[in-house]
């Protein structure tokens, strides 16, 4: 957090903790609501600080246009006709002003959306009074305001056209998020998708105030991107030349997600999950389709980067130093899992440098992962890894390397005891893929790896804090739920993970536990979730139906022992 | 099947057993592929039989608009440019000439589709010469030349809009199904579908072959269905006015269902899952909402038709029959699944005319079913009922009934031991909503009841006669997958029934094993079920992706052992 402070300090007095009664997702950290009927006025508006940046002008604008298209009628029996009496009469709001707080600097959403996270300011005031009188959003910075600008959006409903209203004036809120890092993972290599669904997903992130886009862009099956001076490895490398990122299309993502409060933290993984290289650079990798996979890699194609080779460590320094340049982010992922030494005992190339220079498989491996991180690092990056890197390998990395906990939640604990910040992505909690059957051929029976299905209300229980000592605690940033593709594609992209991954985005943003300090539970929770994810579809994204309507028109019904 | 022979029978002599070159899906039952490229003339057409009635004109209209529109390029490294060179001076097939066999009457494909199963003439032969000279269609019936054409369709890729094209030519193609039975069971109780998603559904379903849509109209959550006569059940229990289907859309669906080839099995589920007819006619509803609902139903809410009472008895057949003359269809479910008998013995009014009458609750349910098949058979239609109705409970039923076996694959055998016809459509091959995790409020651990997930590798493996024996084989008349949907909605619809909707259609159209009598296997499959995802894809339906591309591109290579 910056250390700008509110100007409107007071307003702290007037929240209570988590009332519980507003349908925003997440939940703010302080949130106190009233009873009162509240209409928009007529002719509402959004005032802007003056000189605000055009990308604040253009999340306004999108404030205003879904205010009159989401056309959310309230989740309750007989939904708009059930409010339409204790509408009439009501107080109309006739504007919400939107200020910064002395002192703070007026800059683009874009660029406060990817400064380091340690200053990112997301921190807002919201107050709706129910008197009439204007309503008021103050930052510390035109990324608070966009966060601020999400919640107002969630607070109204629609009477058939007629009105667009509350029932809970007045309002105040100030809210910040608990963690810095609140992520959603999307691989595109091992199913393509285009740019399209990439900005339809950042919308979803952006509503449920999630800021960080961790894009597994390459992998062993496909590399979409297209990276400056490395352009062959996509040439012969993607599926298909429709099938790539160019760097205009990389642009396009990266300021998209930014004007919209979202950081695209890239990842071309490696040394492992780099088959496809082979197609442009087989000089590079080792056990290409070796036979059997399995022996060779985690699932087909094997082949992976020779990482002893100095000619590989360079080669890939290089493109990972390119490619990073694409990426506004101060974070980047070199990746770092599923390395399958196998494939290095059987590759004779491999063995003869290691036999020439006297080096290990590890000792190589950390003399490259320093290579490419010190390439990321010349050019300002942060680099990220997978928890191998740490617990399974004696890399050397720097402290600030980021570490990703993926194999399993247990084993958060031992990466903080290693001192390394770390982003929460366990597949016991997270992987939004899990449940889906084995894709595999030859596999009747097959399930997949990571059974059962990861219920929102499972990975909502998520405890950030679990079993990491107090004085560790720091070393946690966030974490983030994991679409690996597999068995994915545009197709069925939003409903696989909407509105599940919001799960994650209301326990790293309100925290190790609801406001009031109750742990969180999926039943007080899921009136809210059911109304995240028809406010969803009233914007074109897929989320699915976590009920039946006669259930979520009726929260208290449908419970185990109601 | 009609005893109408073909007069083209020498083809018989062409065929060989199940090539599985071809990416057809379900496979034909005899097929024959050559190795020869031949494109579709610049001229190509689809000629018409004389008199043939509107509706097979328009079948070949879109026909004719898929062979210009599915652009799907061949599943192979390198797609359309692999076969470029192929394709070089390639013969030109001129036309495809449709033809009914000597003796068969020329009626509309929609009338065809809904004659009674055992009239049901869906076979066909399919011949495409090599060697530039016509290909021909013929069959007893319209309905068969519908069946043809979509064989047909499915023959062909696009070499980037030079050509439309196929590497397998000459081909011949003598099919049948082996079940006359081939369905999908949708839910629109739970949650709402738009006429337009079921239809999209029914395009699906044509693909596959598939010939019945089991709709499960209503359920205790809502009552969707507009019965003339009974206006006030949907106008109280459907979940919103506008979430209704009336007349003319039912009109719409079985009529545009029938034109594709697809009869309309409606469904009004009785007497439990009725809880919301409780909104329209409180008088008929026993434990409508009872506390707690785990109790009284198997979800919420609770909620049964007071069958033992003669009003309610009149009632729900009354209700029946008028909602049958909606569906032309000779099938017609009355459900009985899951009736909850707590819910009786709690239940004062229903008590007291046990007691007067003398009557035993399955005496009271043998009565109402008795009523409620009667007002069916006097409007001509056969009914169906769920499994319980003849495994635990003694209702005496027509020797006609057709029998639903959904609790366990392993109940099929006693059904079949009682004389019934049977339906497969086993919650543990079948489900479509299993391992999705729970929806019932606080229940974090909780998964879904039929874990888990139902892989199409598993569906696909399902074996219609297990357990039965030969005797008793006549009374299986096919099966079916089945979407329920209290977490389902438009959003997933596409996405959760395909591809795996498609495994069943194979497993009743091609038979319990594969033309050369082996058995059914995924792997062998794999290819040309891509191959039909990739097609549905083409035409809008969002059909989930297998694989990896990179798999889906190289069959052999992402085996267990490859």
């Amino acid at each position: 957090m910056r250390v700008t402070t509110f100007s409107t300090r007071g307003l702290f007095a007037l929240a209570i903790l988590c009332s519980g009664a507003a349908a925003l997702w997440p939940i703010p950290r302080q949130l106190s609501t009233g009873t009162s009927p509240l209409v928009l006025a007529p002719g509402f508006a959004i005032v802007v600080p003056p000189n605000a940046p055009a990308d604040l002008h253009a999340a306004v604008s999108r404030t205003a246009g879904n205010l009159r298209t989401d056309k959310l009628e309230r989740l309750v029996v007989g939904r708009a006709s059930a409010d339409k009496a204790a509408v009439v009469g009501a107080k109309a709001l006739p504007k919400l002003t939107l200020a910064l707080a002395h002192g703070a600097a007026m800059r683009n959403v874009a660029t406060e959306a990817v400064v380091p996270l340690e200053e990112r300011s997301e921190e807002y005031m919201l107050t709706v009074p129910a008197d009439g009188q204007e309503a008021t959003l103050s930052a510390n910075s035109t990324l608070g305001l966009l966060r601020g600008l999400t919640t107002f959006e969630q607070l109204w409903y629609d009477l058939e056209g007629e009105a667009t209203y509350t029932l809970e004036a007045p309002i105040a809120i100030t809210d910040s998020p608990a963690f810095p890092y609140r992520g959603l993972m999307l691989d595109t290599a091992r199913n393509f998708f285009p740019v399209a669904d990439i900005k339809r997903t950042i919308d979803a992130m952006s509503m449920t105030k999630l800021n960080q886009f961790h894009w597994h862009i390459t992998d062993s099956q496909s590399f979409p991107l297209v990276v400056p001076g490395f352009t062959e490895v996509a040439a012969k490398g993607a599926y298909s030349s429709s099938m790539t990122y160019s760097p205009s299309d990389v642009q396009d993502i990266v300021s998209y997600a930014a004007q919209r409060g979202v950081d695209v933290v890239a990842e071309i993984d490696t040394p492992g999950h780099t088959a496809i290289i082979h197609e442009s650079h087989p000089e590079h990798v080792a056990c290409f389709v070796s036979s059997p996979w399995s022996t060779f890699a985690n699932e087909p194609p094997s082949g992976q980067l020779r990482f002893p080779s100095p000619s590989t460590r360079n080669f890939t320094a290089s493109l990972l130093s390119a490619a990073s340049t694409l990426f506004p982010s101060t974070l980047f992922s070199t990746g770092g899992d599923e390395l399958n030494t196998p494939c290095y005992a059987a590759d004779a190339e491999t063995q003869q440098i290691l036999n020439s220079t006297g080096q290990t498989l590890e000792g190589a491996l950390s003399t490259f992962t320093q290579a490419t991180h010190g390439a990321l690092r010349a050019k300002g990056k942060t680099p990220i890894v997978w928890e191998e890197m740490v617990l399974d390998f004696n890399v050397t990395l720097g402290n600030d390397t980021v570490v990703m906990v993926w194999i399993s939640s247990q084993n958060a604990a031992a990466v903080a005891q290693k001192g390394f910040r770390l982003v929460h992505a366990p597949s016991d909690y997270f992987y939004l893929d899990c449940g889906g059957g084995e894709w595999i051929g030859a596999d009747p029976a097959g399930n997949s790896w990571c059974d059962p299905f990861k219920t929102w209300q499972h990975s909502y229980t998520f405890d950030p804090y679990a079993n990491i000592s107090e004085s560790m605690q720091h070393l946690v940033l966030g974490g983030q739920q994991l679409l690996w593709t597999e068995q994915s594609s545009p197709e069925n992209m939003d409903s696989i993970i909407w509105p599940r991954a919001a799960s994650s985005a209301e326990v790293f943003w309100t925290g190790a536990t609801l406001p009031d300090g109750s742990p969180r539970n999926g039943t007080s929770a899921l009136a809210r979730l059911h109304d995240l994810r028809f406010r969803m579809v009233q914007r074109g994204i897929s989320a699915i139906a976590l009920q039946p309507l006669w259930c979520a028109l009726r929260p208290a019904l449908c419970n185990l022992s109601s």
